[in-house]
């Protein structure tokens, strides 16, 4: 589609107000859209899904027609997005901030049935292969943050378990910094999940400080050097940011493995663990296969 | 100290209004103070540095006289600081707004001086101590949650290096969760950190993806494998949050250490790293050590 050379200025433009709602989880079931902001997230979507880009919104300096873009980053976006097909709208900086506070010049609308079509299923699982999961996570930055680390890992499918924080969250989005395109993202029930992993022929591994009356976690420096941990397909469960995983949820689980902590620290936050339990699995799969 | 049994009411009271300035680094400099908030980090700081706590703030239910504290919690730190010689006010909710957006009913003040004169030197390394190094971090909340992976790993020490974000900043020390009080944080120039190494018989590791153009990165699964890695003492240097290291920095450096990335995610953010290789380098040690 051809860029339409007239920069928006009104924040109040149908358009505009209906852009700024996909804030908004209601907003977003409405329009069955969501929003993309940033530069590096909106670069991974245009690469991995440019058939699910409806709309490119990019910053101008000025009004006039031929207005230049903010920086040269918001230029190649617009290109990239021309070329997938999309629409791309000059905006000024008032309406941009009245959409997004944190942008940097391009914000993308996507189509999420497109989306949850293209990237939200798996066929088949490598024999070795790792899927993250998280139960009942709330805070969207964590959840994004537990995204990355996961795509990090080279893991094959993040899963979403029980009630979690939307994933078209825009605080999610950005806090992935593009993982999101980088592999499935499903939600999924608590019994569900449990299903999806015996069918898929993964173990559970629960990630847990505390385990249950009648199981003590093993510490992750045991794990990581047994074969069977290295070699077999898994799914790596964690817990809520406040509660952990419940005895109930536990009890499901094959296995229930602990972070050793060497100092003075209570714990680890959901961030921090999730980033070195995947990372150190995958780290020691990957030596034992070389 | 007996408690004060008044209920301070009035957020603009000068007491109240002083306390409010520490929030600021200008203000603490010239009060000589800093602020800790929340249960968690004040119980630490009342566990491990119970002398340098000059007031405790707790929140009150009304404002009579024998007005009940908040939560039980809350009258347990009142009683901890009672013990330790600390001047302990209940405030009313307004109050403690006015003083600390995130106290959940529990702030303390403490000496700065006298903190870091107990706190701040590290007197003698273990032969396979670990000392976790920050080179111009800015963020506050990274700044908090490294020291807390620092402190998970079992470091001897966390040093922040060159324009480092102030370690009295209250989200540095709501976000280490009270790991600021488990080991030595230091401040120290770039040359002040390499001669301390170097007097301290530490190899100094860089955590970095890129390298030089003269010296690629070795990735931490090969660097984990080996017995110089596990038995000697060593600084981990980790770089600022957008710029990394610079190349004048990585060539004072003995080894330069990236962790492998397995999916199509560009890189770690440095909360992440630094957990992920600070409690890889702390698990593979005492492994060894087994």
């Amino acid at each position: 589609m051809p860029i339409t050379t007239e920069v928006i200025a009104n924040p109040k433009a149908g358009r505009i107000r209906r852009v700024a709602e996909l804030t908004e989880r209601k907003g977003r079931k409405r329009a069955g859209r969501f929003l993309v902001e940033g530069p590096q997230s909106v670069r991974e979507l245009l690469t991995w899904y440019p058939d699910v880009v409806q709309d490119l919104y990019v910053e101008a300096i000025g009004t006039e027609p031929d207005a230049p873009f903010l920086t040269d980053t918001v230029a190649q976006m617009a290109g990239k997005a021309m070329q997938a097909g999309a629409y791309v709208h000059k905006v000024t900086h008032a309406v941009m901030r009245h959409m997004s506070s944190d942008s940097q010049g391009v914000l993308a609308v996507a189509d999420m049935r497109g989306f949850l079509d293209a990237a939200g299923s798996v066929e088949s699982l490598d024999d070795d292969a790792m899927v993250a999961a998280f139960w009942q996570v709330r805070d969207p930055g964590n959840a994004g943050t537990v995204i990355r680390s996961a795509d990090a890992a080279g893991c094959a499918a993040v899963m979403f378990v029980d009630e979690c924080v939307d994933i078209f969250n825009p605080k999610v989005i950005r806090s992935t910094a593009g993982s999101l395109f980088h592999l499935p993202v499903l939600a999924m029930g608590t019994d569900e999940f449990f299903a999806w992993c015996d069918d898929h022929g993964l173990a559970v591994y629960a990630a847990d400080v505390y385990g249950t009356d009648a199981r003590l976690p093993e510490p992750l420096t045991d794990v990581l050097s047994e074969p069977r941990t290295t070699a077999g397909a898994k799914a790596v469960l964690f817990g809520n940011e406040a509660r952990g995983l419940t005895s109930e949820v536990l009890n499901r689980t094959d296995r229930i493995v602990s972070i050793p902590i060497y100092g003075k620290a209570e714990s680890l936050n959901l961030g921090t663990s999730a980033a070195v339990m995947l990372l150190s699995l995958a780290m020691s799969s990957h030596v034992e296969r070389m």
